[in-house]
């Protein structure tokens, strides 16, 4: 991804590791402050997770794998017993951080299981090409999703996001958003309205910021204007992320997409949802088994924002007493889905049985984050 | 409505005259503060009216009504011409205060009329009176949708509501709380899902506050959620106000109304409109002809909130260079309409002929603000 830091562009991902650093874009101060975080330990990197630093699916299962790596190397002195059990309370440590997020234990499953064999040393070197391993993995699958997906835009598309699943989310491209960086790449011309995505706000927040640094032309509306302007005929296609998807094709993602596919649907507008594989949840039949979480009306009762004086606060922005409630994804039925975009091309219906043939049987726990 | 104000609990409207002096709830600093000005003369009135410390259409109304009244008692001393001319200078000011809103223009040519014949004390004493008849003409015509409409609401009634069509926008019951109202009052047990209405809130900030004031049980929701609820079949029926109606029924009302709509018809939920005979435009054969106003990005960039130390204050939520579009209000086709709760009674399909014989002939301008 393309980011500005004090006045120069680079092309960074939005986490990488150098060594025994981790470095990541500190998601909690965007679109306010650019600040890329050096975390030197695996505890500091577990905090980071668990402070929300970084998040999206991607960002978190490479964190946690270079947190594994780090541990790995803070130990690589010790006698083997020794090692493995400061390897395992390291990973147990960032286990706890986020304790839904599945890509977090595929990772950390992944990074053990690389460095069960062999000397110490070696272990040490299985692990980290592992979580780099982890990382090209994230980043293959979104660079798969773009090429497939961008065939979709056309020089002057209109197409509207809901939600934040960019670089931020996974590294480098994102998964929603990768069909843009790559058809923009392609010399397309085309122009995306960003939904705010109330309550946290991530398409005004991260979105927005991910596609002005990429100089990809954007407006960010209010959730409630979606509907306004697939009504007049100015949205030609909806792309969104997917936080888990069943085996018949219904899906969960961020509260408001729901809305998103019925307006799209009523006014002929294909609605798109891009994911990576590991979000097909093949043991979850239809979307009645996604449990949904409830989250805090902190959410809706705070915002963060800068005060004239170029302070980053916290703003209360409802009354005190305010009876609040926060439900922070919903499901969206699959016959409101033209088509899902992913690292094995575009499925479309029948979707049971095109997910079947694309992903077999990955499983994902019961409760998403 | 039910206000508490300084940990007394009144009853009260939210504009109302006392002789000379005009008093109105500042909706600015609402949910944070309750404050009533107090404004001696025509011109602090207008200022109010122009700074938004009053909105909504009767509110505006009203208070330019009082406004006129202010100026007739200022001048009451002054010989036949010298009055005519004050009047006149004092209703152009209250006229340019808020360029779109036609409640505010009917209220002004009706107090001129009352007072353009007989001496100079019969003159004021016409104006005082007519203003307080607009007054009341207002509340009278919420009553009469509060009960038209509450009895749509039975016990255990779940209701979601859009915006702020409350005493707030109508003086002392509203448009679409007011049956929410009148039903409290009948003892009828109910729920309402309060949509936040991004971007300028009034959901979280006025209605939230007004349904908190009066013990109505509610809970807010973002935008993003309504869908959730109705999709599970959580919600039994829609109330929502109107800016303006066609003579077809199409209806503009604040951004969002459009995609609740649809998303109540894809659900099987009732959805009604709450309005005035004055809401209603003759003119406008459907909501092709409601031009739509698109308002500053400020709108999606700020937010007013009250900071940790407990002052209200702005803060920037978005990045300094963010593209913003900002449309207000959409139109509701009336298909989407299961009926419009109004004074004479609930109108039904087919709305062309039926909307026809309630309202005649109603006009108004061109825009809505």
């Amino acid at each position: 991804m393309r980011v500005m830091i004090d006045g120069v562009t680079r092309s960074i991902r939005s986490v990488w590791r150098e060594g025994s650093l981790v470095k990541m874009i500190d998601q909690r101060v965007l679109p306010h402050r650019v600040i890329v975080l050096e975390l030197k330990t695996h505890s500091e990197t577990a905090d980071a997770i668990r402070d929300m630093a970084v998040r999206g699916a991607g960002g978190i299962g490479v964190s946690a794998a270079y947190g594994v790596a780090q541990a790995a190397i803070e130990a690589k002195g010790r006698p083997l017993k020794e090692f493995t059990t400061y390897l395992d309370n390291a990973a147990e440590t960032i286990r706890m951080t986020r304790p839904t997020a599945v890509n977090l234990f595929h990772s950390i499953e992944r990074c053990l299981k690389s460095g069960s064999k062999g000397s110490v040393s070696r272990r040490v070197e299985s692990i980290c090409n592992e979580a780099d391993a982890i990382a090209l993995d994230d980043i293959s699958a979104s660079e798969k999703i773009g090429f497939n997906g961008a065939a979709l835009i056309k020089n002057g598309s209109r197409i509207l996001t809901h939600c934040n699943a960019g670089a931020l989310a996974y590294l480098d491209l994102g998964t929603a958003l990768s069909p843009l960086r790559v058809a923009y790449k392609e010399g397309k011309s085309f122009f995306v309205y960003v939904d705010e995505t109330r309550p946290r706000s991530q398409g005004a927040k991260l979105t927005a910021w991910e596609l002005q640094q990429e100089n990809i032309p954007y407006a960010l509306i209010a959730d409630n204007a979606a509907g306004y302007y697939m009504m007049r005929g100015e949205v030609d296609l909806v792309i969104v992320g997917a936080d888990r998807i069943a085996a018949n094709g219904d899906t969960a993602n961020k509260i408001g997409t729901y809305e998103k596919a019925v307006i799209a649907r009523e006014n002929g507008v294909p609605f798109y949802v891009a994911a990576p594989g590991i979000t097909f949840d093949l043991s979850c039949r239809d979307g009645f088994g996604i449990e949904i979480e409830v989250r805090s009306p902190d959410e809706m009762n705070y915002v963060w924002g800068k005060d004239d004086e170029g302070m980053v606060r916290r703003v209360r922005i409802t009354a005190e007493e305010t009876n609040v409630l926060n439900p922070s994804f919903d499901v969206t039925p699959a016959k409101y889905v033209t088509g899902f975009i992913t690292e094995k091309g575009l499925i479309c219906p029948p979707f049971k049985k095109n997910i079947r043939e694309a992903f077999g049987r990955a499983t994902l726990p019961d409760r998403i984050a």
